[in-house]
Formats: structure tokens, C-alpha cells, sequence
């Protein structure tokens, strides 16, 4: 098992010698950095960079960490996030009646692939209510209609609160999340079944196979309000021909659903993907 | 070398011993098959086949044998076409400024990796007037302006008549073929520098980057009145991060240009790509 | 849901008129061919196909067919076998300690993306008991040692008959099994994990590691008394670079085992796997 | 056009407060860091980095930022080497009778995908005589048999003193580089047509094809006396099938040695790739 680590996640207006200030703080403290990457977005004169390090051995206190490190990075214009590999993140998903992306992302918090506590399961369907049992994970049957949005969302921020969860998976939900809801609660992932932006909305695999594509894809993405608009983390293909049926598209598909969500989910909650824009930085 | 062969592409209305029907045809000629291959849209009620066989030992001459076919084609309301491999296609290859995928395709020609005869260059530029020479191919400049696209084309039919060219190969031509020209001359195969149909139109590189994708695409598909919407022949991708500028985008997709270019056109001359609504079934 | 149908997998000398006399079987008992496709190994002489037609409005009874086409065949020299889908294979899954395989074929086959009878778990751990009766499969535990292999492949094969098994799914079991056997028992699949015939043997993953390979791979293949020598049925690969610790190798192998495994079994259950030589041709 | 930078490769003892050190060197000098990456290799105890900065506003003359970095990787036992952007490095290209990575690499060169003075190509063979000459480049015919391989080498070192080569790339040279050749002139870098270590050795495509493997793969690697074991700067692959026969494994095999050979030599000539022991670590 891994020692601890601390992990801070920067993006500030890029100038000379941030690398190196950045690093002495760490140093300065008595700090270890075993990881440390680092990008330019040259057109956007954006410096982003992710620097991990161990706790052990380190001089500050877990709480003082961000105060200490605001010092330098409040005149440098940084925007910056502070992540601690020993705090376990709470992750609600979110599901319709489809349990392969369920079953995978469970499946793999099992086998320690992440480090996540799955504690709540929403549906807008009762279908799952088996599976979540099987495993002891609560779950909310929460139906959506036309009527209801508004006070069923109420509930499921009341949910998400409750148990307190720092992440939301769109396992194959297959619901529009509304925009004041994303404003309440931004840290959603959502797998879309297709190669954004081909076949944005509904129906991609018919649409592909309607438009004779040679390969089909899956794109894991931040949820926006501009539906399927929103920071692309990963995405993944697989080859297809004319002998596949729209059904075999869809299966062909599932395994890139599971596949391209669940290394989504990983570098979430590694702290790896940092979002600047409408795009991502995957610090791999 | 292959012997020669004669190829039957047939799509048709399915229905019960059509296998059969198609294969005692050559059978009963002393044809002997290499390769048969078939599809069936189910939902088109629609057969799609290839039969590939030997002219050595067949009884009917090359000239006899549509005529004969067609016999037993007619009554099944069936369209075929029927090509020999000892034919060379005449093939035509249209360029703007870049040369990535015109080397390419020269290259392979000569490497026998198809079995065509480039004899035709056509540009709106001057620029690969030297490659042209270099390779002993003929070139013509035809500039095309907003005005000035009725007479060009027209310019353009006359040598695609005068050297009886069998294909036109738009190798990154970057010029909207007109609608009327394409109904005259249909057998053009474009390459598009995006996975289709994803960033349909104008700078898809540039369009990829700003939209942050994880995956870059090209297509080769056969050119239709509806701009980047004909049937597509051969799609492939390349990974690509956040570390890859809008050149970099650009010099990946020249190499997936090259290949998936060459695939098609390779399929296409091998008289493996059928076109049925606007799919293509294509037997490998 | 698909009609039944029967499927025939022939491998002959290659003569010319094959491919009619066989259609014609099929035709002349009013047999509705659905697929049909064919491979000629010139090298080898050997002409191989899969032929599927519907049962429905064929005039031959299933326990007639096989003798009605014998008459055909054996002039031929032809080898065959004759499948219908209405037949339920049964499927024994083998495994060690490892759950990944054997969750991912109990899921595909509840979602139906086989049509299997999973009814036998056979380990030499009794780590994976719970899995079976979580899902309501048989499990056997067999501990393997040096001395007692001969005596526990008479229990696994006193097993396989008694559960009436047609397949055998080695699905991460980690255990050489005699070529006796073999003999014995042939219809088995094995996932091995690495990009045969690189890492032929143990720990591929420690030595993938070692060797600084750029990418990963894994192999299934039909099991033969020569390790890690049959025919190769489906491979993938995945691409790894300096970051990727050997756990992280395991970690992403494991969703390749997964992918290839579930290709490979349901290729073979769909009957489209025909073995020739120390090869297999796949008819997709 | 980039600006002018300087590269320092290092590898060093693990140890805390490295990325500090090397940044504060950097910093204190009035260099910009645009680029630094690196890598732990935990159970080497080794620190890898790659740290790239411009040469304007640097405070160190070129020719005295060597000694001065010096004395701060000396106490670390660190190994590093010094690169700069607008040193454009000396290539000789090896060649045997195959020329498509010749030519893919003249052309990148001149699409200026790197930034390499391709100045001396040398072959076993005078084949490709004419395409040397049609690019300008001069062309040494060395014959290698059993018997003149010492003293043809001698010539060859020679030629590459004479000409100042920096990198050998052997682009299908297709003969063995004795180890004295590799100890007096180890910046070698050949392509391997299979995917290593599957099919060391000769004829891979036949041996793939033989195998019935159903993916065939290239590999570049940096040579040593030991054939094919040297390590890997990359790697990739492409699927195959039964109907694929030795001549389309060679001929899919040539379009992945043009790309995986391109990308190795343009990772080399950027300043990338690190070795240590047997493995590169390949800075992207």
C-alpha cells in the first residue's frame, strides 16, 4: 500500500520561475515530491501543473497546508486545489435500468482499482434495487417525469448531502441533469455512448449505424449544462463493420462505456484531471 | 503474381438460394471460385455479395460474360457490376498544396501495393508541379476561384474523359466538388481529416483542439453533393493528450490521412467496397 | 430473438464447385442460407467455410442433416461439424483466485451476449465459492498439487461428464493441465495474459515490465499439451509507458483478459471458430 | 518557429528536494522552464527528468552552462546530458533494399517534423542509388559478407567522423551491428519489423503468419550486441486476420515501420528519451 500523499492540483498565469516556487514550498517544508507534472498552454498563457508528495516527513500539519501554500500562490493569481491520498472520496452513482457500468465501477472499487467509498445509488428506475442490495450500498428510487424535475433534483441534492458525497458517476443515467443543479453540485461524470462530438443526444449507436461509421467510440465528460458540451476526460474506440448490428453496437459499446468511465473515474479521484476552460489537463 | 480473376459485386433483393443460384452460375461456366463473400441487410431485405474466381478454365469469354449474367440477374431484379484484374484502373489524383497523402499514394503504386495507373494530376495549385515531373505524371493547374467554378469544372470533366480515367482520388483537395459534376462523374474517393462525423467542414484539427478531444479521426469516403456525408469507406484514429499543440494535432492526422487514404483506395480497386443507400459493405 | 438455425463448419481440399455443391445441399432442401463465408489457404489447399441457414421451412429433420450431408462430404474428404443454435451449449468456467474473468462471462451470458448454460465452477482455491452461489452455480473445489494431478483431472473430467460439459473456460486458472487431458477433454479456451508468443510462461507481466515494452497484450487460445502453444483465437492489446508500475500492467491486463476471453467464447459458441493446423480462422 | 532552448536529461539516486535543485538552477540563471517532466523509478531508487527552458534571458553562455550545472549533479551522482534546440543533429540513414522508411524519414524531414541534417545515407546494396541522388544526399554502397564485415565497419566509422553524424538510424538495414561498431558508436536506433520480444530474430512476418497470430506489431529500439534486446522507444500494432497472407502482413507491416520509426527518431531528436538499464523513459 501507498504512504499517504498530499496532492495539489495549480493553474496560475504562467511566468518564469514557478517551477521552482512551487517545488520549495514543498522542500522548504521537508517535503518528498514523488510525482510532478506540468503543462503550458501557450495561447492561453496558463501554467498547470500537479505535485504530489509524501506526509510523512512533512513539517505542516494537514490543516495548515492550504493556508501556508495560499501565501504564495494568492500573488501569483493561482487558482489551486489541495487533495490528501488518506481522505477516502464519498461517490454516489447514478443509474437507469443499464447495470453494466454499476456492476464495473463496483467491481473495481472492490478489487482497490480506485479508492472510493460508493455509498448511495439514485435511480429514476427501481430495476437495480437488486444489485445495490447484493452489495449493501443504499438505493434512492427517485422517478423523473416532465412535471417533476424541479422537486425530485431537491431530494437527490438532499441525498447527496446527507451522505455527504464528494463525486457523482453518471452510470448510463440517461437524464439531463439541469443547470441550476450542476451549479449546486459540479462534480458529475457522465459517460456518453458515443465518440463526442460525433452523435451528440440520443441514440448514437442507431446513428452510427445509420451512418455506415467504420468505428464507434465512448467519451467520459464533466457534466455541463450544454448537454454532452462538457470536459472531455477520456474517450476510447473500438472498429466496427457492416456485419454489426445496431445491437451489436451497442454491445461493442458497453465494453468502451465500462472501460472509458471507469479510467475517468480513476484519474478523478487520483486528483490527475485538472479542468481549465472546457477542456481537460490529465496528468497521467 | 494472381492469376487473372473476374469479380461479381451483386446487391439484390433477398430472397432464398441466392448462395446457390450465383454459384452454379460459375460453376456450370468451369469457373472456380477464390473468394466469395456475402452480407445480408435484414432490415433492407437487401443481399450484398462478392464472388472472386479464376478466368483460367472459365468457358465464357470476358466480353459474354455480363450478358450471360445478367440473364439470371434480371429476373432477381438484381444490380451488379463485373470487373476483371487484368484491367487497370486509370486513376486521377486531384491535390491542393499538400503532398503527404499524393507521395503516399505514387509510393504505393509503385511499391504494387494497388494496381492502377496514375496518369493524371490535377491542383488548383502550382505547388506539386515538381512531384508531378519528379514521377513523369501529368499536371495541370486549375485554379478555382468563387467565379470561376462552372467553366473549371468543365475544364476539369474533359481530362478526366481524355485520359479515361476510371477514379478520382481528392488527396486532400480542399475544393467542394459541385453537385452536377459528381452526377457525372461519381467514382470520386475523398479523404477527410476528421472522424466523421465529427467536425463535418472547415478546420476539424483546429476545431478538435479547441474542443479538447482525447481522440483524433480521419475518413475516406466517397464524395457526395452533401458535403462530408458520403458513404464511408475506412475511418481510423490516433490518440492524442493535452500535450499535442494544433500542429501536432495536424501532423498525426497527415499520417492517419496516408493510411486511411490508402485503405480505401486500395479496397476500392480491388473491387471490394459496395455502396448501397449510403453505406458501404465492405468485403475483406 | 434470432430464428433457429444450423451451422455448418467444413474444411476440404479446395476442388473447384465447392461452393455450389454446398449451397445446393442447402438449397435443395429448401434451407434459407442467413450467412455464409469461406477461406481458401492456398499454401495449405485447403478450402474452409461456415455455412448458416434457417431451420424454418427446411425439409430435413436436426437428427437427419447430419447424415443427408455425410453423403456430400465424404466424396469430398471434407471435415465438418453441424451446430444448432437452439442447442444451449454448457459451459464449465475453471479459475484460481482471480474473480475478474469469471464475473465478466457470468454477466455477458445474463446479458445474453452468449448463449451459454454456465452450470459448473470448477477452482483448485476455494476463494470463488461465494461467487457461485451468489449467482447459483456449482462449485467444486480441487486442490492441485505435485503428486495429486493425475487423480484430480479423473474428478474434473468425471465432472465435465456428469454436468454434461461442451466447453471449458479457462478463465485465469493458472494451471497447466495434461496433455492427457487434453486428449481426453479438447474443447477448452484458455485467456493467457500477454501478446503470445512474446512472455510465453509465468509472470508476463513482471517480465513485460522488465523488458520496458511500450504495449501489453493478452491471448486466447484453444489449450494444448504444448503451454501456451494452440490456436489463437482473438488477441488485444493496450498501450503502457515508463508511469505504468507492474501493477498497473496487472491492473490494465486485466480488462484485456476480460475483452479477449469474452471475444474468443462467444466467437466459439456462435460456431464461427474453425481449427486447422495450429491455427484458426474466425468468421466474423 | 520555437525559440531556442536548452534540454537537460538527468538521472540521478532518488532523494528529497531534487526537482528544487534542478529548478533553482534554472531560475537562478534567469532561465524559463516550458517544460519539465520526470519520472521515479522506485524500486531502481532512481530519479529520471526532463526539464526544457529558453535560452533567451539565460544568463549562462552556452558553452558554460555544462560546467556549472556540473557542479551541482556531480555531489548527486547525478548522469545528465545537455541538448540544445538550434543545434540541428547529423543523421545517417542505413538502408538495405527497402525503401519506404528512407523515404518516410526524408519526407518528415522535409515536412520538418524534425529538425535533422540527413547528410549521409550508407547500403549493403546500390539499389536505392537513385533515390540518394534524387534528394541530394550522398550514398555509400558498403557490401557486407562473412568474411569483409571488420573492415567494412571500419570504413563506415569513418564515414560517420567524416560526415559528423550524430544518429544512425537503420531504416531496414537488415544486418547485425557487431558489439565493437556498437561500443564506439552506440547513438544507433533500428526498427524491428515484429512486436518484441514476440518473433526475435528472422522472418517475423512469416513466423507471425505461421503462429496464426491476430496481431502483428513493429518495434524501434536502440541497438546492442545483444540482436533485439536493446530498449524500446516505441511500439504499436495492427490487427490481422486468416485472410491476411505473408505478403499483406508485410505490407501492413511497412505502413506501422514507417510510423513507429518516425516517431522513435523524432523522439530522440527532441530530446526525450532517457535510457537507464535496459528501458527508455520517453518524455512526452
Amino acid at each position: 500500500m501507498m504512504k499517504p500523499t498530499a496532492t495539489l492540483l495549480i493553474s496560475c498565469p504562467d511566468k518564469r520561475g514557478l517551477v521552482a516556487k512551487f517545488a520549495n514550498f514543498i522542500d522548504a517544508n521537508g517535503g518528498n515530491i514523488i510525482d510532478a507534472d506540468q503543462h503550458t498552454d501557450f495561447e492561453a498563457g496558463l501554467f498547470l501543473t500537479r505535485i504530489e508528495w509524501l506526509l510523512e516527513g512533512f513539517n505542516l500539519p494537514k490543516d495548515l497546508i492550504g493556508a501556508a501554500f495560499n501565501s504564495i500562490a494568492q500573488p501569483l493569481g493561482a487558482k489551486w486545489d489541495l487533495h490528501f491520498s488518506d481522505t477516502v472520496p464519498r461517490v454516489a452513482i447514478w443509474v437507469s435500468r443499464q447495470d453494466h457500468c454499476l456492476f464495473d465501477l463496483i467491481w473495481r472499487n472492490k478489487a482497490k482499482e480506485f479508492n472510493a467509498d460508493i455509498s448511495l445509488i439514485i435511480s429514476n428506475h427501481p430495476h437495480l434495487q437488486a444489485v445495490a442490495a447484493q452489495f449493501g450500498i443504499d438505493y434512492y428510487h427517485i422517478p423523473m417525469t416532465k412535471d417533476n424535475k424541479q422537486e425530485q433534483e431537491i431530494k437527490q441534492l438532499e441525498l447527496l448531502q446527507e451522505y455527504k458525497i464528494d463525486l457523482v458517476v453518471l452510470a448510463k443515467y440517461m437524464q439531463v441533469i439541469s443547470a441550476d443543479f450542476i451549479t449546486k453540485f459540479p462534480q458529475i461524470i457522465n459517460i456518453h455512448h458515443s465518440f463526442l462530438p460525433a452523435f451528440i443526444g440520443a441514440n448514437p449507436y442507431h446513428r452510427a449505424f445509420e451512418r455506415g461509421v467504420k468505428i464507434i467510440g465512448a467519451t467520459a465528460h464533466y457534466a455541463t449544462a450544454d448537454l454532452d458540451a462538457g470536459p472531455i476526460i477520456e474517450q476510447d474506440v473500438v472498429r466496427v463493420s457492416h456485419r454489426d448490428t445496431v445491437e451489436d453496437l451497442i454491445r461493442k459499446g458497453k465494453d468502451l462505456e465500462r472501460i472509458v468511465l471507469a479510467r475517468a473515474v480513476r484519474s478523478h479521484l487520483q486528483n490527475r484531471v485538472l479542468v481549465y476552460g472546457n477542456k481537460t489537463v490529465v496528468f497521467e
